[in-house]
């Protein structure tokens, strides 16, 4: 298996996309193709003592920077390292992508490079998360497509479904539909139409889900549309690290706080990592032709390795053919 | 100044809504109407030996559950306390209401018999959230409207900006708009036409805003359609709810654990009053033609008590008339 890796995508390329491609090639037994400038790419190996030599190295003469504009970046920047990853992929010279990029460049990438696989009506940005009983949920879709219908919706669940067994081993994945309350009549047309099709799609479906539920993990999928679902995201990672902030705040306050800390640091550390998102590496584009997967923009070596481990499951479970199947039948 | 207060509302009425408001009464020096139920009521504060002979007390027969739904539950039960502490409100009996009871009910009920405000479009529903720095900021709509035009959510910032400037005392408070990224040209077309709106509004418009940046308190009004705005409220208090959760069981696990909260206690109940949106008390309905405030609807007298503050405050500062005003300069 051959995984396409944009070695300048992310807040810390390419040192620490290098260093997790490495980890992860000795680790799981995959080749990695590396994207991006040759000449910083070599450079940064060499300052670093890190051997890229048993990886191909594909030079990409620009980089996409994390703020620019999704819709037009592409066209304007063809020699990026993600278009022309994107561009590898689709021709067939690897079986995956893994980006920490331009998250929205990655889904218009994915969309119209990679293309979508037949039916699919938009593919998806779907981020999975912790929830805080020890588990996680995939939230989709989160902001890949700001205007949603009823058939999107049902896409998005048929495909987190297949996504969260196959790849997630969670058997029977519950689906939940985000609205303003539980009651079947809750919501506006979009929500009224999409429950209809959700309870008759054979799928897992458990009702409406309220934002409310999200961290006591009643759902394995938490459908959305994607405007909505942007705001749900960032709301619930920006609350869950601003909390966290404070209480790192009160531990280092005073001598005797600090005292305090350390007498449960383990059990702190612990809990820090139960709610750190980094854990689950990112956020599977879900309707692509092949699996093209988003590590967060924050990754470190250890995250990004992670990322490419849940890509590479994602290949190995063959979520594509999975998903074909299942829309196939709808 | 008379309050008329919805005895049967909430999940700990009548008991903690006598309570608040005897508190308040004495606190405050306003008068008050207790509506609901005069033999439950009275019994209530009999057994309790509490002294209600110097507020008036309004029979009504019926109660409106909680969970009831908010479209039809008026006039299904047009003799419940919520009904007719309303029609109470709209016949002049009294300055201003406060309920614990039915979010729902309280915004159809504000529209339908309160009435709106002269050129209102939609009343919003506008709890008052604590951020992570100290102070707190309005979310409107939360979910009086599941449909939204760029003419409401204008309406809304209008609104909401001069409620936290009379009632909060906030200077030119800063109005952000819900959007998936705060670039301007972001989100459809509800956001881009209402970020017109907003530029030229006059209002201390401060552009979009993202869900990731609520909790670090960057503007004073979130100004939102009522669909998102339920799932970012509740995403927003499900997640700090449950990480207190999650640090109290920390906490409680073990004798050495318990051992080091003790040591800390003091800062970690001023970090779990901080985060406590009981200190605000609740959430004015904006828009009604005469003041109608939401107290939580797990309330207990001393936030109920803070709820009947905040609407005097809200009756006091005329904040209608400025609402009138600065909507007719439209």
């Amino acid at each position: 298996m051959r995984i396409i890796v944009d070695a300048m995508g992310g807040d810390n390329a390419p040192l620490e996309i290098i260093k997790g491609s490495i980890e992860a090639k000795a680790e799981y037994g995959i080749d990695i193709t590396l994207v991006g400038d040759e000449a910083v790419v070599k450079k940064c190996a060499l300052d670093n003592g890190l051997d890229i030599s048993d990886m191909q190295l594909v030079h990409a003469s620009e980089v996409i920077a994390t703020d620019e504009d999704a819709d037009a970046v592409l066209k304007k920047k063809p020699d990026s390292s993600l278009a022309v990853s994107m561009r590898l992929l689709s021709e067939g010279e690897g079986d995956a992508l893994v980006s920490a990029g331009n998250s929205g460049a990655i889904c218009v990438g994915g969309t119209l490079i990679v293309k979508r696989i037949k039916g699919v009506k938009r593919p998806g940005f779907a981020p999975i998360l912790p929830h805080f009983e020890g588990g996680c949920f995939m939230l989709l879709d989160a902001g890949a497509n700001i205007d949603s219908r009823p058939e999107m919706l049902l896409q998005y669940a048929v495909m987190a479904s297949a996504y969260m067994e196959k790849v997630m081993k969670i058997d029977k994945p519950r689906i939940g539909l985000a609205n303003v309350g539980t009651e079947e009549h809750k919501g506006g047309e979009l929500q009224h139409k999409t429950f209809e099709l959700l309870k008759n799609s054979g799928l897992n479906f458990i009702g409406n889900v309220e934002g409310r539920d999200l961290p006591s993990g009643v759902c394995d999928v938490f459908v959305c549309d994607g405007f909505t679902g942007n705001l749900v995201l960032k709301t619930y990672e920006g609350v869950a690290k601003s909390m966290l902030k404070k209480v790192k705040e009160l531990f280092s306050k005073n001598a005797k706080n600090k005292l305090a800390a350390a007498m449960i640091m383990k059990d702190l550390k612990a809990m820090a990592k139960q709610f750190d998102y980094n854990e689950y590496g990112g956020a599977p584009i879900m309707g692509t032709a092949k699996p093209v997967f988003k590590a967060h923009g924050s990754a470190k070596a250890k995250t990004f390795k992670n990322a490419i481990r849940l890509t590479k499951e994602y290949v190995e479970a063959d979520v594509i053919t999975e998903i074909s199947k299942a829309l196939s039948k709808k």
